[in-house]
């Protein structure tokens, strides 16, 4: 039934910058109707593997009823965990976020299982992702992350976000020969980082449910306005402006390694129209978005060094992270930003 | 703009049986953006890289005109032979035979540029492929390949097959020794299985526009009822029995490497309710067929020759072909068919 997409899975979760990887798996005809059966979308008229995603395998389907999106979860993705996404989702869309909705089955379950994966049905989302995105969509992406925070006001689903600030001494602790393999001498100046953030991290900050993977992505535009937001995967409770300053190093260093601070504002402005970040949420942006470059390079770098030589997964690159951190470790990317 | 299948680049062209690989590349919303407004197809809606085709990366293009494909040609398309191809396309879409359609831009061209590489825009074929086809989907594929064979008809359009029979010989001459490291003592096996195929293979037969390409993958179904045809980048002209062979490979055998007659009488009767085969034909088709496992065999012992060690793509095995030239030299599988 076509080969499907299972993207290259990485630990850090965020799409591919540049050349990325995809492993496919098949799904029979007769286990994508047993599937169906349990729904009530009629017959499939289309189903392909499509390259969406990083956690998982996704495929456009058409039936009868209209055009869904498959899932089909990965190793990757904790099946315990799965609830709490969906639910999100479905919370998000009842709320008026655009984002893909899960479709419940005839008995109401939206979490059923494929090729003995746990897989779910959610509905199609329009839009185009933006590989560079432009000052104006920074803005846009701005206002959508805000308008996902506010939608999740209320949800009660919680999952700790187990790629935190508590958890980076942990990630590390295994990783310091892999840095210092990396870049000789980089283990001392991460532990030292690592030091340094667990001082500094802000407190007290006000919470949420952070998308935790705002990467452009991950994110749609159509005719230039946002769209919606795909991959929950990691979404989870935490700082709210933890989450802008994961979005702000995924939207604004071009690809020289500069940060864009035209891109930052206008992000942070877009934000602003929706959600106000208060002063203290502005004045912890810079350690914020230090923290998240150390999170990515930290997901990284376990990548690097769990992949085999020879292996179909190619990694991605940490030095970029590396360099982002660095970037942010002189305070030469937020300075006065919104102040 | 999304992350873009390029699909696992492998000589043969079969698509997938079983796992298969992926290597993305991306496509930026400027270059798309440039592409399509050459066309007369609205604003972009969807954009995403699908698991389809194994010669060039697929995207699935939604504008505010409808749905289309957009292919991108990778290395292993020659760009001098793509008109053919169009061409092909258009005509048979103009003659009634379900394929997708070029659209042509605003100045009448089918065939433009993206990326630097060459790309064409066509219409979107609703279907589905079937990775293990039953005797009833046999049939009505064999009736798809019938009806795609004469609406070929009369296309002036011409391309020699260089990868028929009297390429064989010159395809096999730097491979013996890879055949030996596939399996002891292989190379004098296929070197007299040359000869033979040389010495009886049929001339006179009808020819034609074939797909030589024919596989599930490559056939879509809707409701169980034969849909339209894809991947028509290994058409050439040759004897349409020939592609009845080829099919009949693809489709025919199960698994366990044992060859169904009942499949294959349900193709050849699907086959035979569009387009009669003559006396000759039918007589031919075990040598055929025989014939196209060589070809397949050869492309696949090539390709995996050629892959070098810790290579992203993962070429697909020669083995499996191996085993159905063998069952064809042993004469196993077609048998008193259709006489």
């Amino acid at each position: 039934m076509g080969a499907a997409a299972t993207r290259a899975l990485d630990a850090g979760g965020e799409p591919g910058d540049g050349a990325d990887v995809a492993v496919y798996t098949d799904i029979a005809e007769q286990d994508l109707e047993s599937f169906l059966a349990g729904f009530d979308v009629g017959r499939p008229i289309t189903f392909k593997g499509i390259a969406e995603g990083v956690e998982n395998s996704n495929f456009l389907l058409e039936t009868e009823a209209g055009r869904f999106i498959l899932t089909v979860y990965e190793r990757r993705v904790r099946r315990d965990e799965l609830p709490f996404f969906l639910d999100l989702l479905s919370w998000l869309a009842a709320h008026g976020f655009p984002s893909a909705t899960p479709i419940p089955d005839r008995q109401g379950r939206t979490l059923g299982v494929l090729n003995d994966k746990p897989a779910a049905l959610v509905t199609f989302l329009p839009g185009l992702s933006v590989r560079r995105p432009d000052t104006a969509r920074c803005r846009e992406a701005g206002e959508g992350l805000a308008w996902l925070h506010q939608a999740a006001q209320g949800f009660s689903g919680r999952r700790a976000n187990d790629l935190g600030q508590p958890a980076w001494g942990r990630m590390f602790a295994p990783l310091a020969r892999a840095a210092d393999a990396l870049k000789p001498g980089l283990a001392p100046v991460i532990r030292a980082d690592l030091d340094e953030l667990e001082a500094v991290w802000p407190r007290g900050l006000p919470e949420g449910i952070a998308h935790a993977d705002y990467f452009p992505d991950n994110v749609f535009f159509l005719g230039g306005k946002f769209a919606g937001a795909i991959d929950f995967y990691f979404a989870a409770w935490d700082a709210l402006a933890y989450d802008v300053g994961v979005a702000l190093n995924a939207w604004c260093f071009e690809p020289d390694g500069g940060f864009n601070v035209t891109k930052a504002g206008a992000f942070l402005s877009g934000y602003r129209r929706r959600r106000e970040l208060d002063e203290a949420e502005l004045a912890a942006l810079p350690v914020l978005a230090r923290g998240a470059a150390m999170r990515f390079f930290l997901t990284r770098l376990a990548d690097w060094g769990a992949t085999p030589p020879g292996s179909l997964v190619r990694p991605k690159d940490p030095l970029e992270y590396e360099r982002k951190l660095a970037i942010h470790r002189e305070g030469l990317a937020l300075i006065g930003l919104g102040a």
